[in-house]
């Protein structure tokens, strides 16, 4: 073995506990059974796991990425409540053969990620397994919340980006293609998403609020179902918006139909929401009735299931 | 594939929703991209996993156990805050291949078990791997804390039970022992533990508190450490108390070291205490000093690390 868990313990402890220090508002932070910290009346809670082989690959992206990617999954859905991310607690399983060094990068990318939107990691678990685990739990403070079944019939329906990019990479990694400059911005939004807090909190008079990370489709029949009203996208709304071109171009080299990777491609952490006058790209509006109705589209987008 | 992604979710929900329901302090339950539930001024936040062939086997424990198992490994640090458990967080990873019965068992330890505490399971996250995996954050609230930085010259050293019991049943099990009535509560340890949170409250003058899932050695050094203090524990008094002799008696039947179990066993949801005047067994005095010294003590206890 390379190192011992203390060893791992005493270097990841060394990354996440100076800005526990510096924040008043954790009163224990790393090395007791649990943290204790100060929260608000209401609390968001979100959990999202991460794991080898599935969720990421070591060949595909840098252990900063990977921490990262998996913190940002954590923290957009804390903002798609219209909450402020606080505390992540980081449960992690290593196999044992990785470098310190590879661990410490994973570390700091989870660190830096918390860091850019506020928050601090406060605990963990550290346990051996045969696959990399990052299971993240995220806690924000909610003044308000704004759910998934507040949207209302003559509302318009927006994204705070154009989703598809992410699937866009990892077809592009799974395919094995060779590099390219135009696969930059893909490659970099699977491996890498980052998270503008201020865009992310820019939809606070939104009605009703989600993120994508499962795909527009997926998430637009929840936001459907859970607000008893249609979602109505609109195929000509969004060709217009800035980055389409781009997308349907690289979606041309790498052989896939760009609307399965806007409407079903999951893993863009963009949010979806609808209300009157907000930012972002408006891709529709809501009516009567129930389901998603994506107008001229041609076929049904592919989307992606764990146990399909 | 025996079932879709939906239907594992809504089996699930179907089994931790009614408690949400019912409970005034959650807000928004499962089913959105976040829980939204009240909060006090002071929140306790631990998370703990659970990996298959790693933590559990299948062969050995029900599903029911498994769950529950994972769920008080969080409450126990909850608890050993002098906290009051009130949500929990699942992050649940399976292959695939199991029953969807299998599957429900596990919910309803983990709805259980959590509902005994007082506590609630608010949200979570399913994926799929070749693993199963339970990862577990819970929230406590928490109107005092004690850390393990509390002990003072002149304490008295407590554990709310004997420890090693645990351990006792993972050798028999490990070893592929008959069963045996005299082993049954050294399985029910290890399978499924109990907390009785009557006892686990009752610890909340303590002057410093940890639980010993790591074992009471390595706890007592945590706590030596972090208090600038020597525990001393006397296996005398160890020897004494309620239980020894039939721990003793199972040590023997399975060719381990009873001191190896207590002191290095790891895997008890009991709680380490320094106080005056507390209940369950007195094992020690805190005096001058660092580290933990073991009176009439032999030979150093095996104990368990992850990365040895």
């Amino acid at each position: 073995m390379k190192f011992t868990e203390e060893q791992v313990i005493s270097e990841i402890s060394s990354i996440f506990s100076p800005s526990t220090l510096k924040n008043p508002r954790v009163v224990v932070g790393i090395g007791d059974d649990a943290a204790v910290v100060a929260t608000d009346q209401h609390s968001v809670i979100t959990t999202d796991i991460a794991i080898e082989d599935v969720h990421f690959k070591r060949e595909w992206s840098t252990a900063y990425q990977i921490g990262s990617k998996i913190t940002v999954a954590n923290l957009a859905d804390v903002y798609a409540m219209g909450a402020e991310p606080r505390y992540l607690v980081v449960a992690l399983t290593l196999t044992g053969d990785e470098d310190m060094q590879w661990i410490k990068d994973l570390a700091q990318g989870i660190a830096d990620t918390a860091a850019a939107s506020g928050s601090v990691v406060v605990g963990g678990d550290l346990s051996r397994g045969e696959k990399i685990i990052i299971s993240v739990t995220a806690i924000g403070s909610s003044r308000l919340h704004i759910t998934r079944s507040g949207a209302r019939v003559g509302d318009s329906v927006y994204v705070s980006a154009l989703p598809g990019w992410s699937r866009a990479g990892f077809e592009i990694l799974s395919r094995n293609l060779p590099e390219s400059p135009a696969f930059a911005h893909a490659l970099s939004q699977f491996k890498s998403p980052q998270l503008d807090p201020v865009v992310m909190r820019s939809f606070k008079s939104a009605h009703s609020l989600c993120d994508v990370s499962d795909s527009l489709i997926v998430q637009a029949e929840q936001m459907s179902k859970a607000s008893l009203v249609t979602l109505e996208i609109d195929t000509k709304k969004i060709e217009k918006c800035d980055g389409f071109a781009d997308l349907a171009a690289v979606a041309e080299t790498i052989g896939c139909d760009v609307w399965d990777l806007i409407l079903g491609g999951g893993e863009d952490h963009v949010l979806l929401a609808t209300g009157g006058n907000l930012p972002g790209i408006c891709i529709g509006r809501v009516v009567t009735g129930r389901g998603v109705k994506v107008l001229d589209m041609k076929k049904a987008p592919d989307t992606w299931r764990h146990f399909n």
